[in-house]
């Protein structure tokens, strides 16, 4: 995996599309600027693919797994077997990001990057296992740099894959018992903030369930002391491995100018990476909603991105990004099927029928 | 149109079945709460429905097209040969409506309610004139009592005819160059607030236009003095053709336990004044979206209801309702194709698989 060579194919998009898709929108019957946050939505649309002659997406979700060694410190209300379990729920469709995703008619893939179990050959399962899930981050790193890269691998190859399939809109999803620990820790650093302002209840810890796991978390950043700098290093140190192949799929994909759509915390924080390794990533994020993990907020707000949906989930696995998608799919039916005011036969705010 | 028995059949929905609901969504293959609104979003549909047992609504828009005596008082950009203009957009499909709708597979129909022309016949076009446009409220009432009550009985024919035929949402859309005008009066005088807190930009005005949107609000109140205590009184001074018969569609709906999507500002005033008639209706009404205009929100506390969506919205003709009946599909899709732990072997918060 050669990061530096990824990281040199990621450029800032042509900002000057936006005016060009300002002009059309402005032309469509309804009053200037009236549809808000779709009309925001379309510009950025046509700005991450470079042309106003945009279509109806074909997304996908990639759902990476893994399993985190901190676990064994007590951090979830569920055992580590459940990440396990819900893959296989995954993949029979069962699961909240399924049914998301057949609502907005976006694919849905699963990797195994890291389960700490063996897994049965299935269709739609993507088996690229680095590590049979990340060591306990409070003895010592999660991971190797060498693991980090790897998995960082998977989810360019993954991405890659999907973009040479025909998707041109990709949604990160994650699952991994124990998961918003490490999501936490890599905020903490990366945004140098304290690990109890960006640490939440995950699946629903009670009060002093928190309070330890806050505790494990600053054990992990003391253990470890990563250094800000080195993204690499920080996700290495207390990250896991679905978040690094979240952040290698949201580089390929800026690589390749397909647009990202982000669901919450954990998601985010593989974003923060990849923003941190390339900052001209944010302009192919969109943020799909703000999640109820309160360190997500402060992610969004690092990036500079405003989210589009605040429904108070946290569940994860991508289900807010695909809910976006609806949206995404909305915004470009507007630029796309909307009449003129000159092909309507509308007049416009200065009264003249054009 | 016999409003007394209309209101007579509207009683609050049981909200037993709210339990019943939260413990089908607790047995599903996530964290407790963690789908936060969606899951607010599938007890509510249950409570109106009256059983667990829901599937995928079948949603109609019911748009009500009507002009407004005011605008000669110069309160718009747009003139307002605009609203017979857009009649005909939305007709062939052309307008922001049609194409969010489409998206999510919601059927138009469109009603003359009080169009300021005289309309062709067209496929999908419902003709019920009541008046060529109000009478401009600055001079005396906008409507005489009857004008609003056979409004009111538009509202109520046309959501009878859509749920005889098989509609089981519905979702009240407006246009009326002018009608932002109506709205804010009738939002000061049924909110008890001062004009200027409630009157916006409508389509786009300037400081000065929107000081002159106040003066001629200010002015219609003064002269027609309505009483806040007498809903309908209120709606014929200061209101609208099209927000009666939004005031007529909510209560129908209400009365035969059908939910209602709400739009934006215009749609909300109409819904004021449904609840003011009959507060048990507030059980009925799913708030779409937070509107741009400022007495959306205040009209929306009114009600103690709370939006769903935020997309800095300020179009109307029933654009925000409908691009949340999305999110109502996600919801009926969580609560009715979601696996359970038990179906799925996953284990549940305390660790047991069930």
């Amino acid at each position: 995996m050669d990061l530096e060579a990824l990281l040199n194919r990621i450029v800032e998009p042509d900002q000057s599309v936006a005016a060009e898709a300002q002009a059309h929108l402005d032309n469509l019957t309804k009053p200037r600027g009236s549809l808000g946050r779709l009309e925001e939505l379309a510009r950025w649309l046509c700005v991450v693919r470079g042309t106003t002659d945009i279509s109806q997406p074909r997304p996908a979700v990639g759902v990476f797994a893994a399993d985190h060694g901190v676990c064994a410190a007590g951090v979830s209300l569920f055992p580590q077997e459940v990440t396990a379990q819900m893959v296989y729920n995954f993949l029979r469709g069962g699961a909240g990001i399924n049914v998301f995703a057949r609502q907005v008619g976006a694919d849905v893939v699963v990797v195994d990057v890291g389960v700490a179990a063996e897994l049965a050959d299935a269709q739609g399962l993507i088996k690229a296992k680095v590590a049979p899930g990340t060591a306990d981050m409070t003895r010592g790193p999660a991971m190797s740099r060498d693991q980090a890269l790897k998995a960082i691998g998977v989810g360019t190859d993954v991405a890659a894959r999907l973009i040479s399939e025909g998707y041109d809109l990709l949604v990160p999803g994650e699952m991994g018992i124990g998961n918003t620990t490490a999501a936490s820790a890599i905020t903490a650093v990366l945004c140098a903030r304290a690990v109890a302002e960006v640490t939440g209840r995950g699946t629903g810890l009670d009060d002093e369930a928190l309070r330890h796991k806050i505790g494990v978390i600053e054990k992990a950043i003391a253990t470890n002391r990563p250094d800000p700098g080195d993204a690499l290093g920080v996700l290495a140190a207390v990250g896991g491995l679905e978040i690094a192949a979240i952040c290698g799929l949201i580089l390929e994909a800026a690589a390749s100018s397909i647009p990202v759509v982000l669901d919450g915390f954990i998601s985010t924080a593989g974003a923060l990476v990849a923003a941190k390794l390339k900052p001209e990533v944010v302009h192919y994020l969109l943020a799909g909603h703000c999640s109820v993990e309160a360190g997500h907020k402060i992610q969004l707000e690092t990036l500079g991105l405003k989210p589009l949906l605040n429904l108070e989930l946290r569940l994860g696995e991508g289900t807010g990004g695909v809910l976006a998608v609806g949206l995404v799919r909305a915004a470009v039916a507007m630029f796309t099927e909307m009449a003129t005011f000159e092909s309507a036969g509308v007049s416009d705010e200065k009264g003249r029928q054009e």
